[in-house]
């Protein structure tokens, strides 16, 4: 066989996702002797100093970065968003209490069915139409148990690709977001969170850390008579240490934040992520009904762009002609197929124009 | 400063721990192109192809090599022993059951506590003495219930350095063990167990990944109504791809299960791990009471090689030389004090021979 040159894709896969190259190629040089210490970061204790001050630092940096108020904890934690479904109810809901759920897609409802397995809850609204979720619902669709308290929702609707604009206003009851697929990707309002949760294999780093925000009195309102390891009290006092975390993957989260932090920050995320997702949904406007989106436009998401060929016979022939051209992981979930560029922090906008560029010519050609 | 050429040392950390340096070289190699996907494997997203076959393969040659019988489900799941704790009770017990745990140590006292937070259970038998745990019991001391579901226990104590010779005869009542630190480090019985788990941060890669072993029938009888993310029908079901998994920490345990078979398998780790406890133990034994071992003869384990000086005064002294010659990692837990030397899978006995060097010269000049 011949030797191969390292040739990098454009990998628009849902998540886990690309990471920028930076990151992997300083985990590269220090896999087997990590800051002097002789050791990989894969080897050594979670209670070392070397560790804890990684584990502290990526804590520090996202705060900072984010803008997180002092009156939120964050934690590094194992399990995913799913595991997030579980403990939220376990730990808000008493005996007697009632929490609302926003229903926009697949996930959210999986959030408001596994709530329902453990406490009661409310269905706030749905958007579902014909087993579909091609819109994020207005303000005055959402209506709230009285007494509610927290109102959960999805910020960003990974395989519809729909997205909120803004949070809305749930007078006053604390909102709860999976933001798994949206975090950190642009500055957003905490005043009326009460909790963020968010796997970090899309925007922050790779698949085995969960990042959770919460605000300090819904720490304090926890039910006391949890296992610890599901306890937010518990983990907000070891500092996410009550067991082992993923120390690795919380160290790649610590350079993705540096590598935030050399670019320009968080502001620069943003404007990067807005420009990216202008580009894909200008091309696809002005090449309709070519390029399809179903997607009612004020509900558009800047993350995962989904589209769909109008001669759906020619789907496989653009994943694999782009794929020809290294581009990667755009195949449609399969509940509703055609086409999902996922457009994460790691992308640059170039990649992006190439991407663009690449769907031009295939309308040009087949349009 | 000074280029520094890379100098790996021994690290005997209770875990994370050391890894075998082939599997960190080829992590190492693989990190920005695996294999020539354009990828790392920290990027691609665990429904490819590519990730798939990994995953599919770190349970195979975990079955093969450890010899895990047909009627056992194999998970590899996030969240460590500690998450284990809880999920055991709320699968296993229903309304009215119960079941027996055997205290031994503190981790072992943590499932216990755990258990009670959620379910009746009810204590076997704790070996606990003014605090400390230096012995497991006796067949006769172990008292189960009537009916008991399960009896868990600790295969071996990583603080005190106790570990189970073979597991105990439960008359019939299925055997839950957690083997965090000494799965897959020798063979077992798998005739009384019914359930076994383990975070692999110490015999079988890095932190990020917990392994769980369960037999069919136990999936049979786990509750119905548990959230899909705590259920091990769901998670069979799944073949532990129901929600994104640590990818990494998979590739790289299962890089460790290809180290272990080229290295002459699971036969080959025993003998290793029984020679060098046997090379520890000895140079203690002889240097008594210049070393002392406060663990019950017929407790000791082959993991954990725990040992004070008599004169307390030369500990740090011990640690400070020790760490001079590259031999990292060895400070007792802070619950008892002195030394504790964590000889995993990934050690060679060539280092074990370099550690009791070290000891020896250490004995002769200050004995």
């Amino acid at each position: 066989m011949e030797e191969q040159t390292m040739k990098r894709v454009m990998n628009f896969y849902p998540g886990p996702s690309a990471l920028p190259l930076e990151t992997l190629e300083q985990a590269q040089r220090e896999l087997l002797d990590w800051g002097g210490t002789g050791m990989s970061v894969l080897e050594i204790s979670h209670r070392s100093k070397e560790y804890s001050a990684v584990h502290q630092e990526a804590i520090e940096l996202l705060r900072g970065l984010y803008g997180i108020p002092r009156n939120f904890h964050i934690l590094l934690l194992q399990g995913g968003a799913s595991l997030q479904f579980a403990m939220i109810p376990m730990n808000l809901l008493g005996e007697g209490d009632a929490a609302d759920y926003i229903v926009t897609g697949r996930f959210s409802n999986n959030a408001y069915k596994t709530a329902k397995t453990l406490k009661e809850v409310h269905l706030a609204v749905s958007t579902e139409a014909e087993g579909k979720y091609f819109r994020i619902p207005k303000q005055d669709e959402i209506h709230i148990v009285k007494g509610s308290v927290y109102c959960h929702l999805t910020s960003n609707n990974t395989i519809f690709g729909t997205q909120w604009r803004e949070f809305p206003d749930i007078e006053g009851v604390p909102i709860v977001a999976d933001m798994s697929s949206d975090i950190f990707s642009r500055r957003i309002d905490f005043s009326g969170i009460g909790l963020i949760y968010a796997g970090a294999q899309k925007n922050l780093g790779p698949a085995g850390v969960t990042v959770v925000l919460i605000r300090d009195d819904l720490v304090k309102r926890a039910l006391p008579s949890l296992p610890d390891i599901l306890s937010y009290r518990t983990l907000v006092e070891k500092n996410s240490l009550y067991n082992t975390p993923c120390c690795f993957c919380v160290y790649m989260m610590r350079n993705m934040l540096k590598w935030v932090e050399k670019k320009g920050g968080l502001d620069f995320i943003e404007a990067q992520n807005k420009k990216k997702a202008e580009i894909l949904y200008t091309l696809i406007d002005e090449n309709s009904p070519f390029f399809l989106s179903r997607v009612e436009k004020e509900s558009r998401s800047d993350m995962n762009i989904t589209f769909n060929l109008t001669d759906d016979t020619l789907e496989a022939r653009f994943i694999e002609d782009a794929a020809s051209e290294g581009i990667i992981g755009i195949k449609g979930h399969r509940s509703v197929g055609g086409i999902r560029i996922s457009i994460y922090n790691s992308h640059g906008v170039e990649d992006i124009e190439r991407v663009a560029d690449f769907m031009r010519r295939f309308a040009n050609k087949h349009g």
